[in-house]
């Protein structure tokens, strides 16, 4: 199979690396735009050829669009307008609705899949990705109806080769659930980050005590803003009520705490850890 | 040298078994409230003997407390009540004002030295406690120039045989800066568990796409009530103006999303991705 990668960031080139070494894949299309990711996916393999969107398109079995999500609706469209008969298109942004409202009514809506793998890293581009990164992860399909049969039973057969779990999903309930559990993460590590460097430009040290549980929390601040805004922007409708109802909950915190009502900290400590049971 | 471990958690254990490797300590005394941590920390050679409090300060070179901080409050005062001329005490504790002005009358103040390792784990017990814990770590010591000489040479050279860098600070500024990189990622976490197990109950199945991100920002929030509803209350002073600049923050990127203004969105990104040189 021919397959083209759109978007050489760690997702595309992660996802390469394991359809090479899979068999999945025998030739590999690499188009960005971005003159070091196209020598850097040259020089680890991770590609075989640096393309133009159009030859890509031309020549692939699959194409697969790792762009910012919010390239991804200025492109898909135009993949869609061209892709031969029995070729296919999938994407792998954080956000669905959007992206599958602007080619709702296209032509050959059929043979583009949405999904959206469960992984990443805070860093970006070819040089961070890495084999195994999609390895015994979620791989979530949307809409799954909308895409035709052969197009489905490829992309599902992509992700089992790259050894995620395929669960199926609604768009709709897609958005909801990564609000929560991705994209609200985002937004307090960098809401944190902000807040704790502020404090240390006003000459206090105190990253200098920084230990694990900080880091951990703060990780993912490092993610970067060209890949975000965007995400949030799309995502906006879901994740301001999100952010609503967790700054809800600080309020609940720290009114508590403010109050001195050891039972009730205690308690929504003890609701907290019921995380355990889960993660 | 004989040395009591006055709470077998993970912080006290943990430093039992690494003080014993590196020949600091000869003889380890135990004293905990909690039978089955006794058991273990016996069968794992945390400590030789379990002994009570009272046995503990009679026979001891070196005791550390490290106990919850409200534990940790009344423990000190009847520690320094008996302790024998040639001996210290130190605690390990996360908030430090409170602690010391409840024994800065104390005739033997002067024996104990304020410290606090600044590592740990979201686990507990003499079960999590593990070699190399404190290695390459922080290790803080508060209004040293209350602590005698000798006992600050023997708590100083107990963390550098730990593998820790030892630092020097004021109770205050060491309350306002945990507040900032530990107690607050604590709050956060919390709240962010609350917030996605409530949503989780209302049936949908929102933590099945939970993936790396999610997992690192929540991992705090394991952590036991027992230790850190104290600690909250103790540094209630730091924490509750904290937890509004956070809220601000918070509020301020909502605002931006809300009024679509892409370019705020990305300067707010963009300030947080500067941690990146930090950690």
């Amino acid at each position: 199979m021919k397959i083209s990668i759109i978007g050489l960031g760690l997702i595309g080139s992660s996802i390469a690396i394991d359809l090479r070494k899979s068999g999945f894949g025998k030739i590999f299309l690499g188009v960005d735009a971005n003159e070091i990711h196209q020598i850097e996916a040259i020089e680890l393999n991770i590609v075989d050829q640096i393309v133009t969107l159009e030859h890509a398109i031309a020549v692939s079995d699959l194409i697969i669009l790792a762009t910012p999500v919010n390239i991804s609706t200025q492109i898909l469209p135009k993949i869609l307008d061209k892709i031969s008969e029995n070729s296919f298109v999938t994407d792998v942004g954080s956000t669905k609705e959007n992206l599958i409202e602007v080619i709702k009514n296209h032509t050959n809506r059929k043979q583009f899949v949405a999904a959206h793998p469960m992984s990443g890293t805070e860093k970006s581009g070819p040089n961070a990705a890495f084999s195994g990164l999609f390895e015994n992860k979620i791989a979530i399909i949307c809409d799954a109806e909308n895409s035709n049969k052969k197009a489905l039973d490829t992309v599902e057969k992509m992700y089992q080769s790259l050894g995620s779990n395929v669960i199926f999903m609604t768009a709709k309930a897609h958005d909801e659930h990564v609000g929560y559990v991705s994209h609200l993460s985002h937004v307090i590590a960098y809401a944190l980050a902000v807040a704790v460097l502020e404090k240390e430009k006003s000459g206090e040290d105190i990253l200098k005590v920084a230990a694990g549980g900080f880091t951990s929390t703060v990780r993912l601040a490092k993610s970067s803003a060209e890949m975000w805004t965007p995400i949030f922007e799309q995502n906006k409708k879901n994740i301001l009520p999100i952010i609503d109802i967790y700054m809800e909950k600080l309020a609940e915190f720290r009114q508590n705490l403010e109050e001195n009502n050891t039972e009730k900290i205690n308690e929504f400590i003890k609701e907290a850890n019921k995380i355990k049971k889960i993660l």
